[in-house]
């Protein structure tokens, strides 16, 4: 068979781009060896986001008394929760299915392999058959970093679990060690505190959410240590003993702490090999030692050999969901002759604990480390009529940085339900280079946490 | 005392107004007969928003299971709730006094009165007090329409309730009528609905919420339907006499309803009286059959009378409380001299019901009525992976209208939660003239319920 594209990977990265180049009237075959969806669908986003619903509704359940609600003695079920939550995988991979067939998409449920590549186009193979197509996108995504730390490995298949496993956890761990502070390891810590397991986190960074504003990464510690995740930062793990962690505090002290479960969320890599990548010689992204970690690509998402393009976390870099389907439609945009190009500037993160954090463009210590010359503008949330009616006790913040000169919103970090949905508010101010003036002019909705932002543009003196 | 600027009123065109005014310097002097916050912070926008959100904490505890979360008989402690709306309004309003006093606004709690104007400025007096400013703005906001029906206004203080006497309820109501569905009216059925009350609605018009989008106001009302409030669409109120409505169908059969509570919500109406305004000789607008329902503005909020503006409900158009906000700040800006003018293409308009309702610019329907070459695309809302895991049994719709020749994005209507926090990003994109394609290539973050505007731009051929 002869496609105008082949991808390889059905993850955010893959089945947009099938979708948005089948759409396009392109014959698009998509090979995925496991579930449509990816990591994100299947081992990432969307369950842990429905797990942290049902924590979400547990809480309200919890806290119900402070706005007169009266529940007596709220549980969980811990199995009725990670049913639903396959449920819920199940539909949306099912969702992803019918938006294949509609884009006339089609999915080879098999691990593709790449033979080679003439001047007409790639040469695949998957399962039996051959595949021939004139253009080439690699979405293999990433995996669990699983470090080299004497017993860690080992501990697989038995108290060590990474971000897959957890996920089909039967039992409840009355404790949780969580090796990596970053956002997947907080909003399992959150999940987990939520609904009652003892909750420790070891991170070798002095803080937690890894390059997130210090702040409100600061501020969120803060309220989980409230609630009696034990934090220990600035701690490297040395070895796993079975149920235990062990690892040096800032002193050199060496420490231990125990858990039923043990997970490992330090990172990802991107999946380099095992689908004939090398048949191909594409050139890859070194890191500063010299090791590749990625491939590269330029702004259009092409890689070094012509006709392939590569989106999504197997780029090394902006390991999001988001940042993959945005990738995903620039690479079939280029390949459709349309002028588009990848930026950077305005990718937003997420984390989805209760509160959550949001940000998108540069960080105040970003913009410093870059010598941007930039104000950055603060308003509690407490500011936002409607937060007070829907927060009793809680507290959050809303950063701005602007430009000094020309007053152009560069980004925007936020702490405090429901910033999530609020924040591509923001990603459309910066991609479309605002100014706090033009924000200024903007009507929001009253009352809404929303309003958040152009009260804080108002605070620009 | 001589000031730059006087205001009358207090609500969030005043108050607004008067914080911007201040912190840039002017010597302002803002009059309040009542609490700072007008109708607003005091009987409307934030009381029922602080009201609706203990409801949704008990709708969400009724519902638990679904997620995994066991909860045992849960109940609403009525007296609570309203105590706690009083605890948010209080904190609220003295946060606009502290407002007030950081932009060094003087604030006099009584009512105002306009003895006139010459070259110089306008004289007004406040209890034994004379007060000069050179400029003047009003914002006296509106009242609560309670028209002409035999009964109605006699069953005020009896059976008959507005938005304010509503909110100071001691007793739930075991059965409520409320005459009007539109935005204030549905978010009360909606109230009282999910704390058990029977709430029949009556309305005029053959469709609830005026004039948002036809399709989601159906929508939304089947959705309560199913929840048991009756609608009784099309039937003109008649009489009430005492506790019992009584209405004409639309086939002309007369039908009668009664409830412990009357609830009238069938508009508001400018104060365009008892404050001197006749002293200075402003311009009205007026209504088809020629009588006034505002004071004239034009797009810098300028009455006929020079010095002189207006700004909130008292226009009598757009009457939302971030209209007046906006409007205050256009008003201030045209007498600091900065170019601004009141723009009303990316109005949000919010239903604060569980689901929310909420749109900005153009309906299918106006579009239509404008005669302007539009295209509409509708996606669900279950095309988000966040709003599957967050919204068992839930069903939404997002709607887009788009300029058929240039793809403008001209209007975005939606029903479904977070919405509310959702839609400013459509305003900003109304309001920057994005079109379809810009759209696109913004990223928003994965997965949200935002990603719906995102997908339903791209479902644009």
């Amino acid at each position: 068979m002869l496609y105008d594209l082949a991808i390889i990977g059905g993850g955010p990265g893959g089945y947009v781009a099938a979708e948005r180049a089948g759409a396009a009237g392109l014959s698009v075959v998509l090979f995925e060896k496991n579930e449509l969806g990816g990591v994100c669908l299947n081992e990432g986003c969307i369950p842990t986001k429905t797990l942290l619903y049902s924590a979400k509704v547990y809480d309200y359940a919890c806290h119900a008394d402070r706005y007169g609600v009266r529940v007596e003695e709220p549980g969980i079920d811990f199995g009725a929760i990670f049913k639903r939550k396959e449920k819920v995988v199940r539909k949306l991979v099912g969702g992803v299915k019918a938006q294949m067939k509609a884009a006339s998409v089609e999915v080879v449920r098999q691990a593709a392999t790449i033979l080679g590549r003439d001047a007409e186009g790639i040469s695949l193979s998957a399962g039996e058959q051959a595949f021939f197509a004139r253009k080439l996108l690699i979405c293999t995504g990433s995996e669990a970093v699983v470090p080299p730390i004497p017993g860690l490995r080992e501990g697989l298949g038995g108290a060590v679990v990474t971000n897959r496993e957890i996920l089909c956890l039967e039992e409840q761990p009355a404790e949780l060690v969580i090796i990596g502070g970053g956002v997947i390891g907080m909003e399992f810590a959150s999940f987990f505190n939520s609904i009652g397991t003892k909750v420790t986190v070891v991170e070798m960074l002095p803080k937690i959410l890894g390059p997130m504003d210090d702040e409100i990464s600061a501020m969120l510690q803060a309220q989980y240590a409230k609630k009696g995740v034990v934090f220990q930062l600035g701690c490297k793990v040395v070895a796993v003993e079975g149920d235990t962690v062990v690892y040096e505090d800032p002193d050199g002290q060496t420490c231990r702490v125990r858990g039923d479960r043990i997970l490992v969320s330090v990172g990802r890599r991107a999946v380099l090999q095992g689908y004939g990548l090398e048949n191909l010689g594409v050139e890859l992204a070194l890191n500063p030692a010299g090791r590749p970690y990625g491939i590269k690509v330029d702004e259009r998402m092409r890689t070094s050999v012509p006709g392939v393009y590569a989106a999504g976390d197997v780029t090394g870099f902006s390991m999001l969901a988001h940042t993959a389907s945005r990738e995903g439609e620039v690479a079939v945009n280029d390949l459709l002759g349309k002028a588009d190009r990848m930026r950077y500037d305005a990718i937003p993160g997420v984390v989805y604990t209760n509160p959550e954090v949001a940000g998108a463009g540069l960080t105040e210590a970003e913009a410093k480390a870059r010598g941007i010359d930039a104000v950055v503008l603060k308003l509690p949330m407490a500011y936002s009529g409607r937060f007070v009616a829907e927060n009793e006790r809680g507290e959050g913040l809303c950063k701005m940085v602007v430009g000094a000169e020309d007053h152009r919103v560069l980004g925007v970090h936020m702490l405090g339900n429901p910033c999530s949905e609020i924040i591509q508010g923001a990603c459309i101010a910066i991609e479309q280079g605002m100014s706090v003036d033009q924000l200024k002019e903007v009507v929001f909705p009253h009352p809404t946490v929303s309003e958040i932002i152009k009260e804080t543009a108002f605070s620009c003196k």
